[in-house]
């Protein structure tokens, strides 16, 4: 692996830049990879699709900016219509399948879908759906692995909400290798 | 202003990431100047102080990397010995003053100390020491404006929290201003 170029998007309170900042430092902390988060300000960030950028790499990473994902991990329709058309063509897009209907990718997308928001109801906690994306993204990717991302997801999220959060991430971990296996 | 870079730097849980989000955001979707921030894990990373890095420019920003930053937001002493070398000798650094000692700063580097956790814990909750930090480098460095900053501030924080941070936010600014007219 190279450079992988990594985009997470959806609206404002569904935790993407936290989904981003655990996955970074799983990659490097962890997995003794290299990994930037960056968050850009542009244009693109007006409106209400906010997104976080994400470079793993097991080199140095010399350039932060993600031109060229090659994973998408999609929360909202807005994000979808904004983000997607700069999807590599042979990449991943990942979604929360209840909020995001992915029209209009190439066929040669692969499309993995996880109803997270629902997941998350189930755990008694809305807001924890970034994390069941989280676990997801981590079974049906490979990038990092189970052990640094539940590291990182102990070691990032607020005291006292560890627990239920690691929980979520196993429920979207689960769903994600029932689906590898489908 | 041609370019502005600018670290934050404290101990996990104290929301430094939500603090560098905050001023990019500010700058640039409501002060319509340009703005990005880095997270990276390198091996800075490691160890428990953790920083955000916020780039402000009038100008297309082409590296959004923070090497000679010239204001530092600094709430831990680890944070304090790993960050303050890299500051801009001419340069601003803005401390929790309950929580750092800032010893061995070049005389030329202008010093501003503001109690946030007690001012936060005086609103009834220490998280909110980032907001206090916050409006405290509004109206000390007046790189981002206030309107902007409150405007940042209510969208970008958890729902039903947004009274409590401006609080914070605001008696952070009314502190930095008394600051400036002493």
């Amino acid at each position: 692996m190279a450079r992988t170029e990594i985009r997470i998007g959806g609206f404002g309170g569904q935790g993407v830049i936290l989904t981003g900042y655990v996955i970074g430092k799983a990659a490097s902390l962890y997995d003794n990879k290299n990994a930037t988060m960056t968050q850009s300000f542009g244009p693109e960030a007006r409106g209400s699709a906010c997104s976080s950028q994400v470079v793993i790499s097991e080199g140095a990473i010399l350039n932060p900016y993600v031109r060229h994902p090659t994973v998408m991990v999609i929360m909202s329709q807005e994000a979808f219509t904004k983000f997607a058309p700069r999807l590599d063509p042979e990449g991943m897009m990942i979604i929360e399948e209840e909020l995001v209907d992915p029209q209009g990718l190439p066929p040669t997308v692969k499309v993995l879908g996880i109803p997270a928001t629902r997941i998350a109801e189930g755990l008694g906690r809305k807001v924890v759906l970034n994390m069941v994306m989280a676990g997801f993204f981590t079974a049906v990717t490979g990038l990092v692995s189970r052990e640094a991302m539940r590291k990182a997801v102990e070691t990032s999220v607020p005291k006292g909400t560890e627990e239920l959060n690691l929980r979520a991430f196993e429920k979207g971990y689960e769903y994600g290798l029932s689906k590898a296996r489908a």
